[in-house]
């Protein structure tokens, strides 16, 4: 591509001679985000000062108190710390595995699940047997499995377009996958990383050992893609072949960490609630920028783009960065917890948490009625390639406050690149771009202040 | 993000009752594509066996070759070579660049543009002025120009959401900034990079003399904007700094190259040509995988996907692999030419020259009515999430085939992170996702399959 639109007319957005106030407030939201953003600095520093942030971590606290001094510095009406107990799990000295079959030894890359308990000392060796699913397991018979170590190996659904919906299809082998082994006495499990891409980092998450009691647990891991396809290869050629991994994971008692909540108070409807968020917790592998460092800057940002652009808010905007939504979702339990306590009443959440990449609309947790006063908004939002507004899951960590009349939403990022990071080492600051992210947060603060002015149902007619 | 959507109640496109043939048709090629593309293997090849492929270059030669073998072995019905003259310029040793101010000296990155003269051996030393573009060289004037170095240093600009607005508005300083210049005296210039991205890499990328005689040519290189916000600075503390650079280009006689050519006979309208294509040329400091490996190869596969596919087409569908998009689109003008003397009928060209990121959409260049037509099909590609379909340019290459009653079209990737990479030393293949990659062949497959069924003007509407 060269000079191509020399020769080319632009019309660019600003020549419109009937702009709406909404249309003005919505590109003034975005012009300071692309200009004069903030957010792409504060994960700068969640990244690269401060890193991956496990609930109970060290680097969690630290997350904790610099997002609540940069929430101060914003000039909000208040900022304040919510204490909720968190779970505290380490992964200890990187993890062990290997092959050993009849064509010689090979190395494994694997990395321990979060909340696995961790192999002997001296490591676990053993057969080990491929599955598609647990299903399978059923198949092959306590018989078969007892003592082996077991193998999922179902990949994600590369036709699906949204990839979570591939991520949807595999993850109960992460998160169930030992609990169901154990039934059938396997000494351990490895799981293929929920990832499209073929390459070499396992990718870590959340796994339930459900009530079986500690010393039934069998330890679990993910391996890489590659390591995956390696591995299923080998043992097509060699069924005896013997498998070996070690991990030094350890569960501690419960930590105490904090919600951080930031608000500017409504000038009309001061009782009327609504957040935005993400989560302040990552797993440890990588720096956690796309999981959720992204949606937590991002969140924060729109508070400021909304007091940048000189709107008053009708309604009380709040910022709730979540913590421990990876291994516990405590953080989005005990906020709910609180609310209902409080009384307080919530008419909007809204989520980012699936990546800090283009953004592409939304998805809509809501009744019908709600769902169509926001397609009233759909046009406001086409100048800036935002399309998809659908029905859908919206966030975790705002799942907790469902009820009925509040309106959920997440933000829906391009998800194509969002599995080749996730939970893995990879998911670092340079694989977030500048640009994406402020999208991302200037797309939020936007429908953020549609929803201050017109609120949902019964739903209003825009009129300037 | 963790098991979020385990408990959601995911639709896929598959269970649709009332699909449709065309419904039907899309979901193939894009299964295909996502599950059994070719481009990405393609594009492994050209970008990291052959590499950077500059008209007129050994690699060019390379690329020629390999792709035309890679069309035959698809057996399309006739696959052919097309020649073309081309120029030929050579970087030649890397370039080097230093500032000299009263606060010591500064090393700064730089390459030279495409088709710029070399200095002089001993380099050019001397003032530097920094402008805002040419209207500021009248502003200052020849006794202020003359014998100076002119620093062209506007950015492109970040409000603009579609990245190539912004690059049309800069990239005139790249491509007529020394040409302008000369009319003042000026002994060389230095070019902002076309960049929305604050990094260490300077962007080539044509530019032209217009007819000054090579006698009166001054070099021209481009600076990183890292090394353009440095200079800029620098020379606010010391305007009478010293700018030195040396460049070691060279222009030879124009040299044959060939565009690369292969078709499908179409079965019931074998005059009426649909062609699709992309550049095989690329500049010389990164891979050219983005610019435009990936449009070369979604092109491929495009024809591939249809005969996969097990679809009939009724129209003839070419491939067209351009030579010398860059710095001369000579190509392009030879397959118009060679199309007008021969009275080929054409009557549709879509071009991928923007990018292997996560598609979006197309422009058109068409008439109303064919884009009335279009409109048509946008429901149809909705599942993939495409959404934009506007009009608007269409591909350089495709430009000189423009003639009443052709349908242009241009597949209009995610353009945010384009410009981090076009022209520079970091467009290299591990910057293309593989399935951004493949989605943008599927979707341009589809949109040849519906212009194969339905063609354009009159409008035909949709029925199975």
């Amino acid at each position: 591509m060269r000079i191509l639109f020399l020769l080319l007319t632009t019309f660019t957005f600003f020549t419109s001679i009937a702009q709406s106030e909404d249309e003005k407030q919505l590109r003034s939201i975005y012009d300071k985000a692309l200009t004069d953003g903030k957010a792409y600095d504060w994960l700068n520093y969640l990244s690269n000062e401060i890193g991956g942030r496990l609930s109970g971590s060290q680097e969690a606290q630290k997350a904790v108190e610099y997002t609540k001094a940069e929430l101060e510095a914003l000039g909000l009406d208040r900022v304040w710390l919510q204490p909720v107990m968190v779970p505290k799990w380490e992964r200890g000295a990187k993890e062990v595995a290997y092959l050993e079959s009849s064509k010689g030894k090979i190395n494994l890359p694997i990395c321990a699940l979060g909340g696995s308990v961790a192999t002997p000392k001296s490591g676990i060796k053993g057969k080990i047997l491929e599955v598609q699913g647990v299903d399978d397991l059923k198949k092959l018979g306590e018989d078969k499995i007892k003592g082996n170590i077991i193998f999922y190996n179902r990949p994600m659904n590369p036709n699906l377009i949204n990839t979570f919906e591939a991520y949807s299809g595999c993850v109960n082998q992460r998160y169930s996958g030992a609990a169901e082994a154990i039934k059938y006495g396997a000494s351990g499990i490895i799981v293929r990383s929920m990832n499209l891409r073929l390459d070499d980092f396992p990718h870590t998450g959340s796994m339930s050992y459900g009530n079986i009691p500690t010393s039934n647990r069998i330890p679990a891991a993910a391996i890489s893609t590659n390591g995956a396809n390696l591995l299923s290869n080998a043992l097509k050629l060699d069924s005896k072949a013997q498998f070996y991994f070690k991990q030094n994971c350890k569960q501690y008692e419960d930590v105490e960490s904090f919600n951080v909540i930031g608000e500017i108070k409504g000038s009309t409807y001061p009782d009327e609630i609504m957040i935005v968020g993400g989560h302040l917790d990552s797993w440890d592998l990588g720096d956690g920028s796309h999981d959720d460092g992204a949606g937590v800057v991002q969140s924060m940002d729109v508070l400021r783009l909304i007091k940048a652009s000189g709107y008053k808010p009708k309604k009380t905007i709040r910022v709730v960065l979540f913590m421990n939504e990876e291994n516990g979702l405590r953080g989005g339990k005990k906020y709910a917890e609180v609310a209902k306590n409080k009384k307080e009443k919530h008419v909007f959440a809204l989520e980012s948490d699936s990546g800090g990449f283009t953004p592409r609309g939304f998805s809509f947790d809501c009744s019908d009625a709600d769902f169509a006063q926001v397609q009233n908004w759909k046009t406001l939002f086409e100048p800036y390639l935002i399309h998809l507004f659908v029905k859908g899951h919206a966030g975790a960590d705002i799942g907790p406050l469902k009820d009925e009349g509040l309106v959920l939403a997440g933000l829906r990022p391009d998800s194509q690149r969002y599995f080749d990071h996730h939970h893995a080492e990879n998911d670092t600051f340079e694989h977030v771009n500048k640009r994406e992210l402020e999208l991302g947060a200037a797309t939020m603060a936007s429908l953020v202040f549609l929803v201050d002015k017109y609120g949902f149902t019964p739903a209003k007619v825009i009129k300037d």
